[in-house]
This record gives structure tokens, sequence and C-alpha cells, in this order.
């Protein structure tokens, strides 16, 4: 391998791929990069078995060839070298990385390429996304995930695909994304640019079950990202491919069945409130320091306007040990007046999930799901439970 | 009491003394803050009964008074409210604070002030000194001094005068600093705006040890400081203050003999560099990846110039795990050439403390302290042992 790339570029690509390298590992090559030149460009890859990400760099390339390194020293060291072209070069005999930068030399002790992983190529047919729409998708879904493994369906994302029920604006194409942790749930469609051909059929359906955290790493690789994605089931291996322009993530996917989610989302309302979002989420943020030793609880008071009066929101907290705080929000209310509570880090997280100036819930009783909608925004929607205080 | 203050002049001053709150206490009073109303302002404290922040913020004082309140939710509550007026009132039956911002309203469990320690006022005659050299002063010298609580002495910094040897530029009056770990040692000449009365009679010497965490915050607060700053040493107390425009420092003093540091610096030099800091610290950067598995020793080989070719240095890491990397640095080399290791993280440190952009290595031997100098700068004298590979 002799290859010669700008330190920029390479310390991108380190820091885009390393992200899938376990800090340990039992294989030793795991907390490896795989370095791998290939005609006018690198590509630079890591993986923990469950998680690969995998990156092409433009590179001049005068032998094609590899080696893997281990990659935390490798991306630190890097970054700290002057932004000039970067020299590459492998000593098959005692698997040695030499790299020459400006007046710095370096030899760097490596393993055998044939010793990592095999990661697949992801050719084929997907389904092609908008970048910034599964970005944002991505944003609106995991955070709904369970964060601890004790129903480890929980912790991934359901993509779902229906021919013909598309669900997005005017039943376009589109996949459903939903994730739940038992307390709250999210599900976002997502038009489809294009579908793959066998997707294509009439009345053709599957479904997947993707890891969030799988889903973030994703989400990350996707800022500015420009062209489409491309997002493919490699049902024989039980992996889901992300395909970008410079990057691929390929995943296990989480075996199960996913929970019918659409039984859990609120058909009706008695109490329907429009409130602003950044209004609602800076009162949450204060109120909280209050809510800690009740478990994060907030009581809301939704008062429906009278006459001239405007709707209200009174929202408090209370500690036993520190005091209490309370504060009012003018807002649009609709139906009954109704006191219910809420844990407030579940009301701030899908506060900062929602893009729109805009929010509503739809409350029935103070033990029911609540519907948290993004005001004109149809393809997101979200449920939580109330606390019982 | 009863007063009004912005919030954000209210959130600087919980931020400021809230840095000598500690976040536990045998005496719950320690964890709160001090609010006391002074005619025209607000006092806010802090002190762990070692370490006292005060500072005085304008407000409007409809009456006086004070209470103590739990210093880190009150400060993460006021930095969570809007930008507006917040008016503070106490009932004094229950010690509450009531909290009243735009919308919000609040009512904080808080004690009586009475049992907060007693802190004295910051009145006589100190060391005026200005504000931006203090503060580069500190950032030379604390960095040398121990963090560990082996030998107490050494975690505080040594301050001293001697009337008549001022030692700063033209033999003005000034002010020793310096600090020592037992591996390197910082000494800085901080010139004297004006001496105390006691201190301007001819011979008048005094010195005392001040904890380096103490100095610390003290460079902390004069960011953005403008009038000079008054240092003074109570004597009875065993205590340093320091006044600025807006706040005090109180700190108790370290008891013990500060060790003979004029005897550690070598009078004479072998070899002597002078090389560019940037590059130096950059090199070091890189080289430290490699330097880990070594107890973070570089190797410096000092190379003079011959004829027209510059003089050079050479810096080497290597990692039996990892590999070694080695670079060059163009520099003017005097004497004898040298090969030397020192502790990377000590050489970073010091170059980090210099503002120059030249720095001066004066060496004899390989095991013997290295005298390092910013070229241009005689207020400032650093000492570093090398490392013995």
């Amino acid at each position: 391998m002799d290859v010669t790339i700008s330190q920029s570029t390479f310390e991108r690509a380190l820091s885009v791929a390393g992200r899938a390298v376990p800090s340990r590992a039992t294989l030793p090559t795991l907390t490896h990069v795989l370095l791998q030149a290939e005609p006018g460009r690198l590509k630079v890859a890591g993986t923990d078995l469950n998680l690969a990400i995998i990156t092409w760099e433009e590179a001049l390339v005068s032998e094609p060839g590899g080696i893997t390194v281990p990659a935390k020293p490798l991306a630190e060291f890097i970054s700290a070298l002057p932004d000039e072209p970067i020299h590459l070069r492998v000593h098959r005999e005692t698997w040695t990385l030499q790299i020459v930068c400006g007046s710095y030399e370096t030899a760097m002790k490596g393993l055998d390429p044939e010793e990592y992983p095999i990661l697949p190529d992801l050719e084929g047919d997907g389904f092609a996304l908008d970048p910034e729409d599964f970005r944002l998708a991505i944003d609106q879904v995991t955070f709904a995930a369970a964060a601890d493994e004790t129903r480890p369906i929980l912790t991934g994302v359901l993509i779902r695909w229906e021919e013909g029920h598309g669900g997005g604006a005017g039943g376009a194409a589109a996949l459903t994304l939903a994730a739940a942790d038992g307390y709250r749930l999210s599900v976002k469609t997502l038009p489809v640019l294009r579908a793959p051909v066998a997707a294509s059929e009439p009345g053709s359906t599957f479904s997947v079950i993707v890891p969030a955290s799988t889903l973030k790493e994703v989400g990350r690789i996707l800022k500015g990202e420009t062209e489409p994605v491309s997002m493919m089931v490699l049902r024989g291996r039980n992996q889901v491919g992300f395909r970008l322009s410079r990057a691929a993530v390929l995943s296990q996917l989480i075996e199960g069945q996913f929970p019918d989610f659409q039984a859990i989302i609120p058909k009706r309302w008695e109490t329907r409130v429009e409130i602003s979002r950044e209004a609602l989420w800076k009162a949450c943020k204060a109120l909280s320091v209050f809510a800690r030793e009740t478990s994060n609880a907030v009581r809301l008071a939704l008062i429906p306007g009278e006459g001239d009066q405007p709707g209200q929101v009174l929202l408090q907290s209370r500690s036993p040990e520190k005091g209490e705080t309370r504060v009012a929000i003018d807002a649009l209310v609709e139906g009954n007046r109704l006191e219910i509570a809420f844990n407030v880090r579940f009301l701030m997280d899908v506060l900062e999930a929602i893009e729109g100036d805009w929010v509503a819930f739809e409350m029935t009783t103070p033990q029911s799901p609540v519907k948290v909608l993004s005001v004109g925004d149809p393809s997101f929607v979200h449920v939580v439970m109330p606390m019982f205080l």
C-alpha cells in the first residue's frame, strides 16, 4: 500500500469510522481501523461486529493494499499533525504503517488486514431517502427508544413499508419509523424518493427493527450529506445497510415482534392545547430544578379561555426540600379543564424533537395516554404517559 | 429583604460566588449562598471555610436584609429564567425566598443568614496590582504547584515581598511568586502599582503561601476586570484577601517553610536552544500519543548548526506497543550537542504558560535541571527536571 491523502480528509475519515470501533475487544483487531487503498480512494472502516462504519475518501493511490492499525492512537496522532499531505506506506513483512507528514516520520505497528472481519459491499437496490428528511426522522424517533436492555426489542426502531399505504403527504410512498420505551412512543412517516423494484409490487410489505444506536450513528454521518441515502435490507445476513455518498453503515437487525403501536395512539380527546414550543420548553427547564426529588414530576393545569381571556397552561413543580415554583403560559385550550402531571424530562425530549413553533397536546383523562403533535406536520405523532400523582 | 436585580446580573453573581460553595458539607448552610441586600447593591457570597468568594452587584433595594439558599439549585433555576428583572423578597417567619420573574412565581426554602459564617470586610491598605499582569502571573505559576497533598506546602504559591529588591524591570517594586512540585518550579516577578504603607519601609519583607487553588479562582474572576486589584494579608486571621471592583476572595494561608527555590535555578549552561514555542508545542502534542506507555517520555537531541545549516531539535517518542515517531524542528542551538528526555506533559504545561513566540532551554547535562525562559521576558523563569532513561 502506498497512498497520499490530505491530513484533514484522513482525520475526518478516521473520526467517522472510529465511532464503530470498540474501546476494548477480546479480538485485538477490532480495536483497529482497516485502511484499504483502492484505485483513487482510501477506504477506512471500523466495526464492533454489530455495527460497521465504512468511509471512502479521495486519495492518490500509487499501490493498492491494506493494513489495520489501532484506531484511537492513529486518530489522535493524525489530528495533531499539520494540515499537509500525508504519505502512508505499508511494510508487509512487519505489518508496519509508515506515516510521513511534513517533517514527521512515524512507524506504527499494525496487523494483517486478512485478520479483519469481512465487510460486505453495499451494492444493490434500496430505498432512496432524502438525507435531511431522514436525519430529522431519526432525531424525532430514536429518543423514544428504550435505553436499557430489559426488553431488547424496545431498544430498536421499527421501519415498516406497506406499498400503497404511504401515509405521507398525499399518500405518496413512505416508510413508517416507530420507537417506544413503555412510557412513550414516537411515530414518523418518511417519504421515499424511490422504492426498490422488489418492494414496488402491489401489496408488498416488510418491516425490520434497527438498533436505535445504529440510526443515531447514521444521523450523525448524515449531517452535511447532500445526496440521497440508500437503505437496503440484507435478508440473508439479517443486516440493514445505509449507503451515503462517501460512507456506509452496516448493522445487525433486532429479531422479534414489535408492539402494535397503532393501538396505543389515542383516537379522540376531551382537552386539547396548542402552545408555543419554546415557551413550554423554557418553563420545563426552569421547573425541572424543583422536580428532581419528585421523580421529575411537573403538574399542568389546562384552563380553557373565557370570553376575551386566552386559555392558560399553569405549570407547577414542588420539592419537599427546595420549595416550589409555578409559571403561567398563554395557550389555546379547547374542551374541558384538566389537571395532569408529566415527567418533565419526557416533555423536554419531545419538545426538542419537534421543529415547528407550535405543539399540540390531546388529552382525555389525567391517567390516559396523551397525544403530542407538531402543529402543521402530519408526519409526526408522539404519545406520552402521564404520571400518576 | 426586598430587592430587584436583572436576571443576567444575578446569574453572573451566583456563578462567581458559587465556585466557593462545596457540593457537600457537614454544616448544611455551607452548601448555601448568602444573599445580603445592602443599600444599592446585592451581596452574594459562598464559602467552604477555607475559601470565600463575595460579589456585589447593583440592585434596587427597597428593604435591606438577607437569607441563605441552596447554591446549586438557585443558580440553575435563575439561569433558566428569562432575561427580565427578578424580584426577591424574604419571608423571615419561614426563611423562604420569594422569586418573581415575568410570569414565574417561586418560593425557595432557605435559612437564617445569622447561621452563615461571618466573612470579614476586606478594607484597608494592600498591594495594588494590575489585573491583567496578575492574571498572567497566576497562569504562569500555579500550574507548577503540586496537585497531591503529600507535602501540603507544595500545593501553595509563595508570594514574597522585599522592599528594594523588586527584581522587576528596572528594579521597580515587585512581588515574587513561586510554585514547585518537586519536578518543576515556576518563578514570576509581578510589578506592584502601589505598596501598602507598612510594606514601604526600607528593608521591609514578608512572605505568605497562598493555596494554588485560591489563586486559580482569583485568576478566573480577574478575566474582564479593568480596575487594579488589592491584595492584603490579614495576619491575625492567617488569611489573604483579594479585593476587586465587584468581588472579593478570602483564603486561608498555608503555614510552613517554602523550599529555597533560588538554589534550584541553574546559574550556567552548556547547551542553549531557542525554538518556536508553537512548533515545539505541536510536536509535543503529536508525540504524546506514542509516549503514553513510557511515562510520557520524549527524547530530544539538540544539534548545533554548522556553517549555513541551522541548528535542529530532533524529538522522538517510542511505544513498545504502538511504534515510534520523530520530528525535526529548526532552532538556534548554541554550545554542545546534547541528548535529553522530558515528561512531555511538563513540556506542554510550560509552553502553554508562556505567552511569547520563542522559548529558550538552558541545559548542562542530561541529568541536571533545565532552565526554561520566555525569550524577551525576564520576569519569568521555569525549571524542569529531565527524565532519566
